[in-house]
This record gives C-alpha cells, sequence and structure tokens, in this order.
C-alpha cells in the first residue's frame, strides 16, 4: 500500500491577523509547518498550535523564514549566511522548546516562501538553513524542491532531503515548476488536483503543463489552507488518497 | 569561605549597533544575562555570546525581556498574562537551544528591564514568567529581587529561587533599593561599591541611605558592563572580593 | 437638522494580513481613523485607504497608537512622554504626508486602542500626544472621550477638542463607558444600537445600564468594521439616523 | 571660487542604541542625511537630529531605506516596487513632517545602504523611489551615484538628479567605485583623502587605483562619521577644501 505524507502551513496568524484554518488543516494533513516568529507567527500563536498539532496526533515542523513581518517572508533578502544560520537556529529552538513544553517536537524543518525559493539555487543560503540544522539536530529531516540546493546541501550534510511536491501547481515538461508568472501555473479545481496527487503518490508521475507525463517523485504533499477554496482542495485530496488505499502518514516514523 | 555569584547584563548588541563590553565582563562575572531577542540580542549575537560565554567558563542566564526593541524592553507593557508567558517561552527555547548548540545551556532566568521590575509586585505578570520557565524546565532556578513577587511565585511553583543583591544602588533602611528618582539612588564611587558589595557578601548587610546597616541578603551579586566606567567598578568588585578570600561562583553547582 | 459625524477605525491590514471591512465601512462613516504604521497599516495599506477614503468623500484621521504591532496598540505602553511625542509625530506626519500626494489630508488624530484608554486619566501621555498635534499643526481637532485628560489637554492648548461617543457600549449613571469587564458592557443588537445613537443625536441622551436616561453629548460615534456582524450594525445605525432626517457630516467643515 | 557639498549620514541611532557623533558631523557637513526609521532612527532620534541640523544650519535629506531594523538597510530585498513606493513615501512624509515641526524641512532625498546600491541597477526599484519622490514633492533633488538608474529615473519624471562621489573610496579606470570586495577599495588616510577631495572638487578627477586621472564629476561628497577616524577624516576634508578656497555648501540654495 503506498503511503505519502500532507504537509501544509499553519501558526501564520500575528496578534490581531488571523490568518488559515488551522483547525480544518489539522484534520486534513500529517504534517504542519507551523510559522516560527519571523516571518509570521507570535508566541501565543505557536503554543496553541503545536498543543493543536500534538492533540491531533500531526507533526510539527519548524517553517523557518526570512525576518520581514512585514513581506511574510515572501521577499527575498540578500542576508549574510552567518546571519541567516543564526536567524535559522533561533527560530527552530523557540519553536521546538515550544513544541517540547506541549508534549511534542520538531520533527523536521521546512524553509517558508522566499526563502525556500532561494534555497532552490542560492547555494550559500541553502547550506547556512543546512548547517543550522545540522548544529541543532543532525537527525532532522530537511523538506524542500527535488533537486535544489537545499536538499544537495541536506545529503552532504549526511541528513535527510525529504522531496516535496505540490498539489496545485503546473509543471514542466523537465519536472520543473511552472512559475507563478506563467499563466496556467497555479491550478484551481480540486478534484483535477485530487487525481494529479494520486497519480503522483502512486505512479510517481505527473500531467505536465503540455499534457505530457514527467516523472515526479515526493516523499510529501504541499496542500495550502489560507482560504476557503484552498481548505475544501486540501479536503478532496485527501478524500481522494484515502478512498484510492493511499495510507497518509508522516515521513518521520 | 563564603562564596557569592556575579551576573551582569550580555548579548545587548543588535545588528549593527553594538552594546557593553561584553569581552571584558566574561573575565569577571561567573554568570552572564543573555539577552534573547525581544528586548536586545539578534541571534547571531546570541550565538557569539553563548560561545564566548561557554569558552569562558561563565554560566548562561535567559534574560528574557518585553518585546519592544525601541524601549529596550525598559517600559512596562501591560501585555496579557498568556501571551507573557508565551513571550518568556518562546525566548528562553532559543537561547536555551542556542546555548546547547554550542555545548552549553541556559542555566538559570533573570527577567530583564521593566519586566524584572513589574516582576516585583505584579503577580500576574510574575506568575506568567515562572509558569513559562516550570512548562520549559523546572530545575531552572529564577534570579530576582528578595521580597519580589516573582521569587514569591517560583517557591510557590517548587522552583529555586535565587535572591539578588545591585552593587552600585543605595538601599533604603528596610532594605528595598532607593528609587532611582531619588538623589544618591546610583553610586558611582568604585572603591566604595567594592566595600559595600565585600560586606554584603561577608556580612549579609549594607550601610543604608541614612547610614545605618541593614540586612541584605544576596546569592548574586548585579553589575553593569556598559560604559567604561561600569567595567571598571565591576573589576573593582571582583578583585575585592577575591583579595579577601571570597569564592566567586555561580549559584548553579 | 440635527447633524452628526460617524468614524471608524480603517488601514488596519499589514502585509498579508487584511483585517476589517474598509470598502464596506467607507460607504457609511464621514470619518476614517486610519491606522499610521505604528500599531496597525503597512505603508501600502495606508496608501490604498486614503486613496479610497478621498475618491469616498470621507475625512481622513490619524488613528495614532502604541508601537506595538504585536500587541496591535491595545496594551498600555509606560512610554516616556518625549517619545510619545515623538511617535505621535512621526505617524501623523507619514500619514498625512500621504494623505496630501493622494489629494487629501489629515482632519484630525484619534488615539487607538490602549493610547485612547490611558489618555482618559494619564496626563502625561495625554499631554504628550496633544503638544506633538498642536506642533505639527495647531488647527487639528483632536478626538476622544468627554471629560478626558485628552480632551482637556486639547483645550488648554487652544485646539478644538471633539467629544465622542460609542454606538455599542452601554453607559453608567455617570454617563462614563461601563468597562468592558462587566457583564453587558457591549451591545449586541443592531436595531438597538441603532436606536440608542439616534437618541444620542437628537436628545443628547442614552439609556444608562440601569434603564434610566443620561446626558450624552457627542459629536461624532464610533462604530466598528472588523466583523460582518459590525458592518451590519454600522450599516443599521446610518439607516436609522439618514431615515430620521440626521445629517451626516464629518465636524470637519 | 569652486563651491561642493559634503553629507554624512546621521540620526541612525536607535532607542539604546547610539551610533555615530552627529554633533561632529553637523560642524563639518552641509548635508545630513536623515534616517528615516525603517533601517534606523527612532522617532526621537529624529526629532533631535532635525532640531540640531536646523540649529547648525545644515541642510535635511531624507535617507530612506529599506524596513529591516536587524540588516540596517544593508540587506538588498526584493520588494515589490509598489511596496517600495509606499515604504519611501511613508519615511519621506515622516521625516519632512518632524523637519518642518522643528523649523526645517526635507530639501533632497538619499537612498541608503543596499537601496542606494540597488537604485544602481535595478530600474524597478530605482523608478518607485523617484515616483515615491516625486509624488510627494516634485522639486526634492535626488542624491545618486552618477550613470545610476537613480539619477536616470530621476531625471526622467522632471526631478533634478545630484551626483556624488565618495571621499573613501577608490575608483576604477572607468571611474566607477572598485567593490568593497576588492582590494584597496577603501581609503584610510585622512590626508590622502582630502587630497583627491580637493582634485575632484577643483579638477572634476580623482586618481583611480592604476595611479591614472579619471573624470568624477560630483555635485557633492559622502562623508563619513561612524567612527573616531571617520570624524578626523571627515575634518580633514572640509580644513583641505576650505583652506584652498572651496566654498562648502549644499546644492540646494
Amino acid at each position: 500500500m503506498p503511503t505519502v505524507d500532507l504537509n501544509a502551513d499553519l501558526g501564520e496568524s500575528f496578534g490581531r491577523w488571523t490568518l488559515g484554518d488551522d483547525a480544518a488543516l489539522l484534520r486534513i494533513v500529517t504534517s504542519a509547518n507551523v510559522a516560527c516568529g519571523f516571518h509570521a507567527g507570535d508566541p501565543r500563536t505557536l503554543v496553541t498550535t503545536c498543543r493543536d498539532a500534538v492533540a491531533a496526533g500531526v507533526r510539527i515542523g519548524a517553517q523557518v523564514g526570512y525576518r520581514d513581518l512585514a513581506g511574510f517572508g515572501r521577499r527575498f533578502i540578500d542576508v549574510e549566511p552567518e546571519d541567516l544560520y543564526a536567524d535559522v537556529l533561533y527560530q527552530l529552538a523557540a519553536l521546538d522548546g515550544i513544541a517540547r513544553t506541549v508534549g511534542g517536537e520538531v520533527s523536521y524543518v521546512k524553509p517558508h516562501g522566499a526563502l525556500y525559493n532561494a534555497a532552490v539555487e542560492h547555494e550559500a543560503q541553502a547550506e547556512a538553513v543546512v548547517r543550522a540544522v545540522r548544529d541543532y539536530r543532525d537527525t532532522l529531516p530537511v523538506l524542500g524542491l527535488p533537486g535544489s540546493a537545499l536538499l544537495r546541501a541536506a545529503e552532504d550534510a549526511g541528513m535527510r532531503p525529504v522531496r516535496e511536491a505540490f498539489a496545485d501547481r503546473a509543471y514542466t515538461p523537465g519536472g520543473q515548476l511552472v512559475s507563478r508568472r506563467e499563466p496556467g501555473a497555479v491550478l484551481h479545481d480540486p478534484q483535477q488536483v485530487a487525481d494529479r496527487v494520486l497519480l503522483m503518490v502512486t505512479e510517481q508521475r505527473v500531467v505536465d503543463i503540455d499534457g505530457n507525463p514527467v516523472a515526479v517523485e515526493a516523499d510529501s504533499i504541499c496542500l495550502h489552507g489560507d482560504s476557503e477554496g484552498a481548505v475544501a482542495m486540501a479536503n478532496a485530496v485527501r478524500e481522494r488518497l484515502t478512498t484510492a488505499g493511499v495510507s497518509l502518514r508522516s515521513f518521520v516514523t
């Protein structure tokens, strides 16, 4: 029986501002990428989110990001590797300590937003992220794009890379994500998305933007939950997978 | 042979802005109250400070504060206890994780600035701080003013209260600190201060602002290092104590 | 024909986080208290909000607050008057410059959240706010609670105080707001609220929490818009007033 | 008699952290690039700095930067032009309002740090900065590197570009700045620097890194003041120029 992990971003509220339907997502995903306070996530939100994740039996990941509340971590920042190293270490330690206090722990690390994107090709930033994770706890898996500098750096450091695919994104014939600036880059139909994910999980391929099959190997599927439609799509994916007999569980055993 | 701990604030630089002579202080004190990022202390500074403290054999304390960089944590904030609880937990976990990564650990907690002052009488805030420390690791001592709500809350929680005296502050006939708003509240002569500290440590008393002896029981003496004069005074205190045969060591064994 | 001003808070989104239905409120109110970036309101939001307010013919007020994004300006901060003075001046100048760039201007100042509450009794903070407004432009009206230190300070400075009443709050027999900690402090029925506001405007009185009439003099009525119910209530108030022949217009002519 | 403007960064303290010898610089320069709160400069510092600049008869420029206190605005941020536009407008308006309140005004705009560097080649960011300045007040000169996208955008917008040269930087044979990553990029000898500046001002040329003369046209010379040595160098430049009969005055008449 095939198995896969479903992950989504949680804990991205900040003070008076709420974002995402965390309660709904905790019934869908097996891994929660919890914000760590630098791009989103005030400490009280993190405590609540970790407590709820533990109660739901969902794995907690540290969703480390750039220090940029105003930009929600979505803007590349040309931060020096030594600063990034410390920023990641700080965020990871803070979330892990909170998670442990409520009976859980951080089980993996996934960079957020622009840092995730930067870590695809920016060797120095990718290496800084990995080094921080390794120095903190070298058994922590690192989640990223297949072929990214991030996953290469993780492997080079003797750590476990976890390959991620995106439920609602179009793929190029080369198996890369179609840039968000291109038309058709993001898919909106829940049933189509559910079909695609099932194919990714059971046959390790997806229909590319030209209509041809392309190989995609994924240990985890990324879902979204920041709108009503996003939750509905996430639910559709989960239902399709379970109906087809796919076992949903964290990549961490 | 009498023993005492000397503590001072470290790690209070932030990005481009440097503050305090941390290198000098690490040769003087036995406990370093390291900022945790909310009132001061960027992550890279914290990494460096913890590394240097470990190298110097100085204990690391988490100097948790209000979230107020612009005010340096020196302004009372009427934060809800649940928010304060989470803010303290976040800061403590972040610093402890960094300290562990460089081979040390957080050995105690001391609130900073306005939070320290609030915790003298503000039961709800004092209790929130203590609860965060207890939930994180209930063996961590809490440093505060003798008779403060903070130390009472620590005791009530079955934790170890550590009583602190101030080297350069005048005391009332009742054994309290003279308010900084009063004339003569802060002492400036290094030799006079050194004499006073020696008396505190060896005879558990100090000359009050009226010239009479008053009892002061202290497990740790707070020094400053944010000016050239402050470092000179801290050195004078250390020298007087060691010359008199006082053993300087952390209250954590 | 009686006239009154309706005001509400706008521009309180921040980056990725949105808050309030500003578009709906601009069809209801005559004065928009626009956040200035310290408790909420990123610059791009402020530009958009000012532009929309100008297009809607709604007056722009500077909703100055404590520097506290995490607390949304709702926590009292014991900031020094000289710092508060500069914080208010900075926020007011920033918003006024933006408003002028889009063809409007700041027409009044209303403190936000905990600063509003502090300015009821905290003379030093009230005076600092007023002094900043006066030094910036002494013709700007200051909005506050009748009898507050803020309005007294405005009058003492030769500036125009604007008295505000709250549509959805209960009043004591003495004409003060019932504390939010008391039961019944906040009213939820739109029609009841609309009735109360009409009475405030046409007869300068309101039914107090004991059921007796009490005098309330208000130049402006504060509405809310941060939930669907809040907008419905604001609409009910507007409709009741206009149906009764009350003219809705800014207190600034 | 030749004339030139001398500019330096001021107002870069933040809360408890002080930076630079503003008092010394105000006796040297004719233009003060005052921080606007996003990379440095708390509001109280800005009020004081503007007041002191007005008292010293020194022109105030708005030193707008990225929103990045932790990075001091020295890290490139890939901010969207519309966000940057609003960020610049907000900062410029805040400082101008403060300057006017103390009897001065903002007389020009100079981007800070990484934004200054980005504006050399990043057309979209350069254009966003210029558009914000133009929309705020289209008579404000914009200070930048000769040949930069920033100055081109200013000219295209019908605004006045002000060309800047650096006192302590080496130049390439092409008249560009030698990258800070290259050896010899920064000069340290005050007398050599003073000689170079005099040549720039009187003969519009400088000795390049290979020892040959190269043309440099500058309306303003940038000095530094963030160390004791920097102030001594700035003083040496001023003295050399005035001794040689160069008139020091702002490019704004």
